[in-house]
């Protein structure tokens, strides 16, 4: 990975922005019509992309190097309304024509940032339909198309391309990361995130920081009531709680501040649709562009019908799995004579049947999310979110509920509380790290030592220029195409989602969880920013406005967590202790009083912090006014045109 | 009242939008510079609005009768933004040049609805600000005014002008009335309505007839349970509180949509601000129009730091009011020689001592709103009935919470619901009739005695036409000013508001009022259709999108009728004897975890019943999708605009 290998060589060629990867199976003749569809023109069905192959002699499967000029990329940012800044500091769509509105014509490739070029190179990549003549992939007719399908998503969904991958640009990606494992905390480094890996990303990043500089006040207040009497312990609930809430509602507003300045925030689900959504090719309600168009009211009858209740069963199974392996525990115990390591036999083997059944279940879900049909991908991540997240709250929570309420061991709940929060950080570390390292280099001493038998597939495309061998984007394709993608931040997400919920949901057993939360995110900013430059494959940039799913998951957490800790305190004996006046029920009261309190509270919260600040409000309200008066005059322009042509046709007559 | 008197003359002119009687004391030079103000140019500050003075021989006051030529209605529509269909069916702000495009031209004083014309003359009328050179009120410097303020608000406020109403037209009431209240449940005199009352009034009984129908559920539930035993009775109250949540979701639901037909969808608190709303004339920073500004954070820290306490303070002190003639009563029951009638003297002294507390508490919370400084009316709006209903909420409510929860006398709960119900419904509907009526004929009778002293004023005004005195519209203003005026529809959603506690907050305990509210509903729909025609003065039309505070207040009732359903439930001694074998704190987490699934069922129904219908979201896209579009288009013309120029000139300079 040397970044500057023959750079000088290289400057004739536009880098290259998405690496196609053929599987080996498939035939010439499919292969070939798929480069004429990606360089062929628009007229034809065509992306006219720039591509080159990659030789012959330096890898196994063909490898396609897709790029794109910068003017064509000038022209599909006004295309797909990418929105920048004007030299009036105004964000607004960009149109090529008004160039020099926006940037110095000398310095126009820098008008795009990395992240968006590759979003409109994959675009294109994705946007290449199948026509009416098309019924099924050229060469294979057992796989159908229907009109408007995205061929490349198609031949990716029947393996026969391997994997669609940006490349690294390893100059940039050194430049960003150097500055940034240093000063984590740096807020600059959040914009050059955006910029190299899009805004999914540098939301996550944005989050990550947002939350663990909220985990502060927790982590104080840990270690104050280390110090204090046990009694104290309800008030430092509460202020926990309110913690948790305020850090909520303020994320919200910071979110729909950063979509505004990422030009995000007018996304919405009549967006242009993602690759697989299925559909007839037909006008568009909102835009009358040709798009592929399916009823929503199906989405929802299988979002409702069918997945709903399978997603439940689900959760039910996954709880019963739980259930029964606590009774074998327990069956166990009572047996005098067995040898304490078959005790906790049933654990092991329930950690690893959850693994297990998170990977199936992983699949399920992401098949029933593909079924559901969701028009765009936020819609797609929401729903598939969604249902992932709910799995692993029974899998990650369950068994803490049922210690902590069911048989009612606070010492018990405490000690696992604490494994638990430890087990995450070292299971996730090792996860993010060692395992995409070593499958990258698994992958590549194997394929290494197969040699080439796809040699004459590469020589036999024909209408694509090849690489020169010696450029180093040849060694850079080689060395990314066998690291492990980095598919979208839900992993990251989920993370932070349990210890949010291991550090509010039981703060009244264990609060020192807010500070080893802080302390592992503290060096996770730094891990996950590392991983993402060296151990994995460089992400698809993404447009996202806000969380999406995980904002309410989170809020969830948080309202449950009103609840799970009035609970605990109820229960809490050293508190029972200091109040022996209280009869059984009217001390059961008080808590459920005090619940009702936080639960009122954090609607108020809800309510008193608007979502937008002031000045986004502002700016949304100014362009819509602007855009309001822009069709008018287009109206009054048009009428005057009639009225004109009217009185010219007139005069005519006369 | 006689709808066709002298018809025939009065078609020369236009009809009376509204008349603006002023005040017996006001001066001469006064009352002819406001003449001025309205008829005058818009250069020199004027309304350019056609102003007619009451002869004198018939009214003691200065009355002038305001109105405004057709064409002058269709530039201010313009002017306003007024939303219109066009011939195509597309809902969009109307222009003058278009005029064919929405109506034909023999029809065009048709296009605008009588609530509309009311609405832009309104407009004018309050639109009339201070300059730079008027710092009071000509003739009285000790009442200031500051640049921009609205001079007629400040004459109202003054008391210099003693009312504005708009004038009935008792021809189109007469025919919108006669059928409306034959066929009240009729859906198609919502839109006559409409066009006559405006958006404000036409949503209330749009409203009112949604809840109605909404009533049927628990109507019939409640009759079926007088028959089932009353193990049944946790059933009921589970489908009740779901009848509840799913009918504010569909109202919130069927409101988008009218707010989309009504053209009010798009209203934001950066509309235009309303008359009263303090600020130094500046530029817009949304539109850019010079309006009055002021800082929105001076708004929300009066909310907070000052409203919000005080309101809560007096919430308490109605409470303690409460709880002192409970503590009253009960000393008095302890005496053992007092006649009965004393014993409950407390309740008749506290019910009339909230009728005096609600009058005091009207006027201090309608000037603390005042004070706030809102930017919109339904700003105010929203923060005027919170503020009320907070106060109203312990009045109404708190007597029966202390019955249910303190003294835990179900009986006596059901007879107080029963007792006020009726009483609800007995003086409410005295207060809509028998007042207006009594009020009405008192100051007539009261007024003709007292001759007309101030003929002269009305003479020596100079610069407006007399009507003429036989027109029919001297005699319906002289009939109108002494009626009384109908501000809002606050009174009347109050009245549902309360209604619908009893009716839902309780409903463990009384299920029959379900029943009694929908029998009283349905009359009240025709006697409030009544009274508007008949008893009021004409209201003033307001434009609105939603209920406002009503929708979250209801909401709020809602959720906490969970609550108390689940805990008079969890008293109920049917329930009780039915499950003997539960330990007192077990029975009660019983209900706990009941009020807890509902409160999750509650929010999962609002998230799952989206807001917008589809047709709504796909109509509001597209609208924002075409402004875009020529908001682009526009700055290609500009560009080309700016090209062509710089072309000229460099072919001229050569």
């Amino acid at each position: 990975m040397v970044g500057k290998f023959k750079e000088g060589k290289t400057k004739s060629f536009p880098p290259t922005y998405i690496v196609v990867e053929f599987s080996k199976k498939i035939q010439l003749k499919t292969a070939q019509w798929l480069v004429y569809k990606l360089t062929g023109s628009k007229q034809s069905g065509g992306a006219e992309l720039i591509v080159r192959k990659q030789p012959s002699s330096s890898s196994q499967n063909l490898l396609l190097h897709v790029t794109c000029s910068e003017e064509k990329l000038l022209e599909l940012a006004e295309e797909q309304e990418v929105r920048k800044k004007d030299k009036n500091g105004v964000l607004r769509e960009f149109m090529v024509d008004e160039l020099e509105e926006f940037i110095e014509a000398d310095f126009k490739d820098q008008l795009l940032t990395a992240a968006e070029k590759q979003v409109l190179v994959r675009h294109e990549i994705e946007n290449v339909r199948a026509l009416s003549h098309e019924m099924c992939i050229l060469g294979y007719t057992e796989y159908p198309l229907y009109v408007g399908q995205s061929i490349i998503s198609a031949c990716l969904h029947y393996k026969l391309i391997k994997q669609v991958f940006p490349l690294h640009d390893q100059e940039l990606v050194k430049k960003i990361g150097g500055s940034w494992y240093k000063s984590i905390l740096d807020e600059r480094h959040f914009e050059d995130i955006r910029m190299y890996f899009g805004e999914s990303i540098a939301l996550y990043f944005q989050f990550l920081g947002f939350y663990t500089t909220a985990l502060m006040v927790p982590s104080v207040l840990g270690f104050l009531q280390m110090i204090l009497p046990p009694v104290t312990l309800a008030f430092f609930c509460v202020i926990n709680i309110i913690c948790a809430t305020l850090f909520l509602e303020l994320w919200n507003r910071k979110c729909s501040e950063l979509a505004y300045v990422w030009g995000t925030i007018s996304m919405t689900s009549f967006d242009e649709p993602r690759p697989n959504f299925m559909g007839v090719m037909g006008v568009d309600v909102v835009t009358g562009k040709l798009l592929p168009q399916a009823p929503r009211f199906k989405t929802h009858l299988k979002m409702y019908c069918v997945s709903l209740p399978l997603v439940v069963l689900c959760m039910i199974g996954a709880f019963g799995v739980m259930l029964f392996s606590f009774w074998v525990e327990d069956l166990l115990k009572q047996i005098p004579s067995i040898p304490q390591w078959v005790v906790y036999a049933p654990s092991v083997v329930y950690a690893v049947v959850v693994v297990l059944m998170n990977l199936v279940y992983r699949r399920f879900a992401t098949f029933l999310t593909e079924w559901e049909n969701h028009r765009t991908q936020s819609q797609y991540d929401r729903h598939r979110v969604t249902k992932l997240v709910l799995f692993e709250f029974v899998n990650n929570f369950m068994s803490l509920f049922y210690i902590a309420f069911v048989i009612q061991d606070i010492e018990l709940l405490r000690y696992q509380l604490a494994t638990l929060l430890i087990m995450l950080q070292i299971l996730n570390n090792f996860q993010e790290t060692v395992y995409p390292l070593a499958i990258h280099y698994f992958q590549k001493s194997s394929k290494a030592k197969q040699g080439s038998p796809y040699k004459e597939l590469v020589s036999q495309i024909v209408g694509i220029e090849e690489i020169d061998s010696e450029d180093f984007q040849v060694k850079h394709a080689l060395e990314q195409r066998t690291m492990v993608p980095y598919d979208d931040p839900y992993d990251d997400y989920l993370e932070l989602f349990v210890q949010f919920g291991y550090v509010f949901l039981f703060s009244a057993v264990y609060p020192m969880a807010a500070f080893w939360a802080y302390v592992n995110n503290f060096f996770e900013m730094g891990l996950d920013a590392y991983k993402l430059c060296n151990f994995y494959q460089r992400p698809m940039a993404r447009k996202v406005k806000d969380t999406g799913a995980w904002q309410r998951l989170f809020k969830a957490l948080c309202a449950l967590s009103v609840m799970t800790n009035c609970l605990l305190l109820s229960l809490s004996p050293a508190l029972r202790d200091a109040a022996p006046s209280f009869s059984e029920t009217s001390w059961f009261l008080n808590f459920v009083i005090l619940e009702h309190i936080l639960l009122a509270l954090r609607q108020i919260l809800h309510y008193a912090i608007p979502d937008k600040p002031e000045w986004v409000k502002i700016a949304l309200a100014k362009g819509n006014y602007l855009s309001k008066q822009a069709l008018k005059m287009q109206r009054q322009l048009k009428n005057k045109a009639n009225i004109d042509s009217v009185t010219k046709k007139t005069l005519e007559e006369l």
